[in-house]
C-alpha cells in the first residue's frame, strides 16, 4: 500500500483528503444510528421519503435529507427518485449491522464510539503530550481510576457494556475457536462483562462449564439488561485485583491486559497462575500489533485509544510471551484471526 | 461500489469498521500535524527515534511512539528498526502536503478541521434534529450571524483564513482554467479572503486585473499575514450584502453561495447582475452534487458541514442554473473538475 499512496497522491492527495474526511464519515453513520434511521427503514419494509423519515424521527426535513444523501453516497442506503420524490431504502449491510434488532447489530458499539470515544479523541494532542488519559479534560473525571470514569453513571456503564457486548458479536466465534479448548472443564472469563464472549465459549464447548466473573455492579447490570433465555453461563461477583478469583482450568482475559500498566498485568497473571489448576491455562484476547511496527492499523489505533482512555496499551506477540513467561506460564501459542481481535493461549 | 459493500461485508463488515474508525484516523493525522511531527521530520533529513522526536516536540515518549506507529500503519510515515531502535522517516506525500513549509501544505486546513470542524460535528445529531447550525452548543456563540461566529477571535479568524487559503492550493488551478476566462478584463473575487484563488486567476490570465473584495478586517489580516512578494492582485474593502460592489467584467463567488439561504443568494446575485458590465458574468465555485443524489460523497459531506456550521447547503447543477436564471443570468455552463470543487459560469 506504500506504493499506492506515493505517485498519484503527489499529483492530487485523494487518499489524504479521504483520511481528513474520516471523522465526518464516521459521524454520518453514527448520527443516523443515534436518530434511529436504520431501525425505521428496517421496520418500514418499503422505501421512504426524507419527509416521512423526518416526521417519524422528529427531525428537520432539510437536515434529514442531507444525512440520507450522504448515507447513499457511502453506499449504506439506496435511493430511487420517482416523480421527483426521492425514496430511501436500507441495504442488507445496514439491516444486519446498523439496525438495533438484528443479532449482529453494532448499534451499541456505535453509540459508545460516537458519544464517548469521539469526544475523548478530540484531546489526543494532550494525551500524546502528557502520556496519559484525557478523562479529566474531556469529562471532568479524575484520571486515577479509569473504571470509575468508565462506569461514572448508570447510563455510561450501560453504554460501555453495550460496546463490549457488541464487539463479541463480530469476533467472538473466531476467538473461542482459535484454539481447541475442549480439554478445559472449568472456564472463567475474568472481567467477562455481559457474558457475550462466555456464551460463545459455552456454545463451542458444550461440555465445559463457563463462568463470567466481574464486579458486583457489572454482574447485576449484565443479568438485568443482557440476560439470555437459555442460561449457558454462570455469573459470579468479585474483584480480580483486590479479592480472590474462583478456581478454574482456563482463565479468559479478553481486553483486560490492554487496560493496565505492566505491573498490574503481572500481578493479575501471577494471581491466575497461583489459582490455576495444573495443566490449566490462560487465554488472552487482544488486538495484536505486528513485531515490525507496521500494523495492523486497527491495533495501532486501539493502542492510542488505550492512551486517551485507559492506562494500558496494545502489544506485539513477543511482549505477551515475555509477560506470560515472567509470571510462570509456558507453551505460549499465538493465533491471529485476521479480524479485530486475536488470541494467545498459555499453559501453567 | 454498492456491489463491493454487499456480500463480503455481510460475512464480516471490514469496510463498515473502517468507516467507524474514520474519526480516529483523521485525528491521528491531525494530532501529528498539530504537534509538528511532519515539520520536524522534514527538517531533520534523517530518520529519527520516537525518543528523539518526543524530546524535540516536548511530548511523552510513549504517546509519541504510538502516534508514529499509527502513522506508519496508514503509510504516511516509514519505519526501519536497526539494533532494536525504531527510526521513523517521512514520505514524499507527508513532506509535500502535511509539513508546514511546502507551497502545497495543507497544514492550515488540518488545524481548522481538527480544532473547529471536529467539535462541531460532535453535535451533528442536534443539527439534523433542529435543521440549524450548532455554533451555540459547540462554542457558546449566537447562531444568528455565522461569520460573527467564524471570526469570533483573531485566532479563529486566522485559522479560518488559513483553511480557505490552503484549499485553493489544491483546486485553484483547475478552477480558474475550467473555462477560458481571458475575455474578462476586470475580475473581482467577492469574499476572496486571502487572495489565494485570485492569485491563481492572475497567473492564468496575466492580462486581466484581479481584485479581492472582502470585509475590512479580512483585507487587513490578508495583507498582514498572507501577502506575497510580487503583488498580482489588488485588495478592496467592503460588504457585499450591506454595501456596494466594485464594477467588473467577471465576479467570482467561491464558496459563498453555499453559506447562505436561497433568499440571500438571490439578493447577492441580483446586485451582481445590476453592477455587472454587459457581456460580463459570474463564476460560482462550489462542490457540486450529482442530480441523482448518489454523490459525490465529498459534496454531500460538505452539505452537512454547511448545516452544522452555516446557513446554506451544497447544490446540484440544476439548482445553480435555476437560481442564476431567476436573477437574470443566462448561458449557464457547468464544469466538474473531478476534484473537490467545481465551476459554474453564467453570462449577463
Amino acid at each position: 500500500m506504500a506504493e499506492h499512496l506515493s505517485q498519484s497522491e503527489l499529483d492530487y492527495p485523494f487518499k489524504l483528503l479521504e483520511y481528513f474526511n474520516g471523522f465526518r464519515v464516521s459521524k454520518v453513520i453514527f448520527s443516523a444510528c443515534e436518530l434511529g434511521v436504520f431501525d425505521l427503514l428496517l421496520r418500514s419494509q418499503e422505501p421512504l421519503s426524507a419527509q416521512h423519515i423526518a416526521r417519524e424521527l422528529s427531525t428537520s426535513v432539510d437536515g434529514m435529507e442531507r444525512l440520507l444523501d450522504a448515507l447513499v453516497g457511502i453506499e449504506i442506503l439506496e435511493v430511487e427518485t420517482t416523480d421527483g420524490t426521492a425514496l430511501y431504502s436500507s441495504t442488507d449491510v445496514a439491516n444486519l449491522y446498523l439496525a438495533k434488532g438484528s443479532g449482529k447489530s453494532l448499534h451499541d458499539m456505535i453509540i459508545y464510539q460516537s458519544q464517548t470515544i469521539y469526544p475523548l479523541w478530540n484531546n489526543m494532542v494532550d494525551a500524546v503530550r502528557e502520556g496519559k488519559n484525557q478523562n479529566e479534560k474531556t469529562f471532568g473525571l479524575p484520571p486515577e481510576d479509569i473504571f470509575q470514569a468508565i462506569y461514572r453513571s448508570e447510563e455510561e456503564k450501560l453504554k460501555f457494556m453495550g460496546l463490549m457486548n457488541s464487539s463479541w458479536v463480530l469476533d467472538g466465534h473466531d476467538i473461542v475457536t482459535a484454539f481447541n479448548l475442549s480439554c478445559f472443564q472449568e472456564i472463567v472469563d475474568l472481567g467477562g462483562c455481559t457474558g457475550a464472549l462466555a456464551r460463545e465459549m459455552a456454545k463451542a464447548y458444550p461440555s465445559s462449564s463457563v463462568t463470567v466473573f466481574d464486579l458486583p455492579q457489572i454482574v447485576e447490570t449484565a443479568q438485568k439488561h443482557f440476560s439470555q433465555e437459555n442460561n449457558t453461563v454462570v455469573f459470579q461477583s468479585g474483584d480480580f485485583f483486590s479479592g480472590e478469583i474462583p478456581p478454574a482450568d482456563l482463565y479468559v482475559l479478553a481486553r483486560i491486559i490492554h487496560d493496565w500498566p505492566e505491573e498490574k498485568c503481572l500481578t493479575l497473571l501471577r494471581k491466575i497462575y497461583d489459582t490455576c489448576k495444573p495443566g490449566g491455562g490462560v487465554l488472552l484476547v487482544e488486538a495484536m500489533l505486528f513485531e515490525n511496527r507496521r500494523g495492523p492499523v486497527m491495533a495501532q489505533i486501539f493502542s492510542l485509544n488505550m492512551l486517551v482512555q485507559a492506562e494500558g496499551r496494545e502489544r506485539p506477540p513477543s511482549e505477551y510471551i515475555r509477560i506470560l513467561n515472567k509470571t510462570g506460564f509456558h507453551n505460549v501459542q499465538v493465533c491471529r484471526t485476521g479480524k479485530s481481535y486475536d488470541a494467545i493461549l498459555a499453559i501453567r
